[in-house]
């Protein structure tokens, strides 16, 4: 046994012990008894501590130190133990123990403020998790940019201001776009009520539909849909809402986006640092593409609407160009993650400003809700009423998940380029999108992006599968033309 | 912190892991994707060597070494940790593994044995089997009898000798109770098919109506029926088939038994050594009085009756008196797992006579099949017809599993015990049960036996609940009056 072998039996057993601690999740998500609760926080903490262990563990520098990859797939699977090695071991005890503690506290406090609308309640807990945040980043970063420190955590080699030169360059657009449909007349708005246990059928039909293999998944439903696991094992969930089946419907289509990813890398790289989705990015670039580019089409939505009335019989919607437009239907509203593809980035990049800003010192969390209200009347045209529709009503900077939310729009961007170059790999794709066939489309992902796992950098394996530099034009190209025709502008 | 509270905080996380583990079990039978099974075995073999680690770790014998027990409850822990510790490390690292290797191997040639009717194949691996668990108990034994150092593992603080003393005893009074009741004429069976959907809504019913907590629980249906969990998450499995609801039913109560033992263990037990059922004999004698002596008894099944029919509509047999004597059927038979209470322990009394003469030496395995087939004919008054409902029908000796059928038979003899203390301490048992009202039975055994835990050895947690030394006669006694009386005898 080499160095490089002994280092990578030991990375492949973590590896599958980080696949059951994430199966834990999922279990207490989708099966758990409720009044298991205190045990299963006792069993996380038992499996988040082993897993710590072995991140850290001293071995792994010696083994580093000594290893030769054998091959270029083991030179990449050498410089991401690395990596994740460097990062597990920078960071103080005391620093990651204090962060642990502070977000716990700091979302139960964030749950309360929200529910009473009261942000002064929220900031003082926010302003210690702020600065515990900047230190880890610091430590991190060594002379770097804080902020870059954190953003590799979720979208490795990716810096803030490439983020910021992207989104800079979608703003004007975006908010154009928004404001010239929104003066238009909204499409019929579906009414009546619709069969949960059907809503679930459909919900795996389209699963099927959209490639997910069932013989390495499952779904179940969830308060949130989620998907869980890597390699073999991926399981998604989704939710039901008798008035509002889309919501089941495109989480299941997004979810399997994320979840045929996990399933379509190559088998090399099962339980490996490489066989799991290279960022968050880029995941959400596969979730983005299934659930809009292909499931929000003209030509998807023609099939299934199809396949509705087949399940709900006449549900009020006259023929598919209007299930089209309902589908796509752009709407006022606060909540990001009820957004529309016109709007969802413009949320996005309220929050990566914000958040930016707050790491770098920019910002002062005692100026937070001001900045937030200002930037929302700017890009969306009408005011925050509220603190739960404005700053409070995410979850993420209470769990200390800054530098997380760029990546949802990264996903976008990636989306659209790879949708570009997808419609000239596969030309009579529409064709097939209206027979339900999503085979050219997930076949081209699964080969040109899924099956790489951790290869490539996320830029790099969107710019091998897209042939081009990712930027935003493609993705603004596509939304004004597919909401420029939706609303005769 | 004192090297008490060290250990105890180590033990605790251990345990916690462990719970981890079994669920992995649960999730395999229940949930898994069919496609997974590769990665879980990774997954497996991960957990079992985090777990094997840790029992062996060397802290433990150093806080062994300076830990003070702080009152006779942390002495029994400490007495628990020891036995463990002393298990894991006393057995050689090369034996454990060859076992593991040997039995794995041996659990495949048994399944295409069995299938294929053919002893001799089975005969050269179960020879290594036994000599390797005969070398494992002469590591574990010191000087003592090595099949006690195995049962040890199962029914702790019990001997070879003392089993077949109690044995011994059993066998002439049932044999001759098997051959009066098998000369009378059978009550009518069960014909017809069961919506196995309405079985198991029934199931679920039994199951709250025998006291299972489902908030700490859940009901789904696995191949075969077992009871997953400690403390706060307890998860029972049952399985369907059209022709017979029984299988369904009573598999229910029978894990309920097992999994309320768990639930009803006291909190403050929680994730430590006495945190779990004692013993595999006291865990069946808790599942077997919940089947037979309650949910056999004449007084429930006319309960249950009142429900089949109103699940089923008129099933076919009239009224609660047939019904409780189809319930109670004695039937020839093979198969150890479907024999009814009479029969049973005789299955397993052949067990235990011949795994005891394989590992004493007594028998040699190339005469195992000849053994078995004389000691059947002479307990059953039939032959074995084939190798399938023979010798070669558990799956216990292939998977090295020596000195655990006599906890069967010890559970029954416990619940003989315990079931003749119930009735003198709850007078109105059978107007309870008649009403489908367990609650003054099960209640009684979960202040008396279930909370208890590990507290206790086993005989000594059953002595104290019966007020009687543990002995056979009760549950002999109990046989003879209720099959004697359901016979006309």
């Amino acid at each position: 046994m080499t160095a490089f072998d002994d280092l990578m039996t030991f990375q492949r057993e973590t590896s599958a012990l980080g696949q059951v601690a994430g199966r834990l999740g999922w279990d207490q998500e989708t099966m758990m008894p409720k009044g298991a609760a205190p045990q299963r926080g006792e069993e996380k903490a038992a499996m988040a501590a082993i897993l710590h262990a072995r991140r850290c563990d001293p071995r792994v520098a010696e083994w580093l130190a000594a290893a030769e990859a054998p091959d270029p797939i083991g030179a990449a699977q050498l410089r991401e133990i690395r990596r994740a090695y460097d990062r597990a071991t920078k960071v103080p005890a005391d620093l990651a123990r204090a962060l642990a503690r502070t977000t716990t506290r700091a979302h139960g406090i964030w749950a309360q403020a929200r529910a009473d609308e009261d942000v002064a309640a929220f900031l003082p807990v926010l302003e210690e998790v702020v600065a515990l945040r900047r230190q880890e980043a610091q430590a991190l970063a060594d002379d770097g940019d804080p902020y870059d420190a954190l953003v590799e955590d979720y979208e490795r080699a990716t810096t803030g201001a490439q983020i910021a030169a992207i989104f800079d360059a979608m703003r004007p657009r975006l908010v154009a776009l928004r404001a010239a449909v929104l003066e238009r007349p909204a499409p019929k708005a579906l009414d009546g009520s619709f069969d949960e246990t059907r809503q679930m059928k459909l919900s795996r039909q389209l699963a099927r539909a959209f490639g997910y293999d069932m013989h390495h998944g499952r779904v179940d439903k969830a308060v949130h849909p989620f998907s869980s696991g890597s390699g073999m094992d991926v399981r998604i969930t989704t939710r039901t809402n008798p008035l509002d089946p889309f919501n089941c419907f495109y989480s299941t289509i997004h979810e399997v986006g994320h979840a045929a990813y996990e399933q379509n890398i190559s088998r090399d790289f099962l339980l490996t640092p490489l066989g799991r989705g290279v960022s968050m990015g880029v995941h959400e670039s596969q979730s983005r593409i299934y659930e809009n580019q292909l499931g929000r089409s003209r030509a998807f939505t023609g099939w299934m609407y199809g396949q509705m009335r087949e399940a709900f019989g006449d549900f009020g919607v006259e023929g598919p160009d209007a299930f089209y437009a309902t589908v796509n239907t752009v709407h006022r509203g606060y909540i990001r993650t009820e957004a529309d593809e016109v709007q969802y980035n413009l949320h996005v990049m309220l929050r990566f400003e914000l958040e930016h800003a707050l790491i770098s010192g920019d910002l002062a969390v005692c100026d937070l809700e001001a900045a937030w209200n200002d930037r929302f009347e700017a890009d969306f045209g009408y005011p925050v009423d509220k603190p739960s529709n404005g700053c409070l009503q995410d979850v993420h900077w209470s769990e200390g998940l800054f530098g997380y939310f760029p990546t949802y729009s990264l996903g976008n961007v990636y989306a659209g380029c790879l949708y570009q170059a997808l419609r000239h790999a596969v030309p009579d794709l529409e064709d097939q999108l209206a027979l339900g066939d999503t085979s050219g489309a997930t076949g081209w992902l699964a080969e040109n992006v899924q099956r790489h796992g951790g290869l490539y950098e996320p830029r790099e394996v969107i710019a091998r599968a897209s042939g081009m530099e990712p930027g935003p034009e493609p993705l603004l190209d596509y939304l004004e033309a597919k909401f420029g025709a939706l609303y005769g502008l």
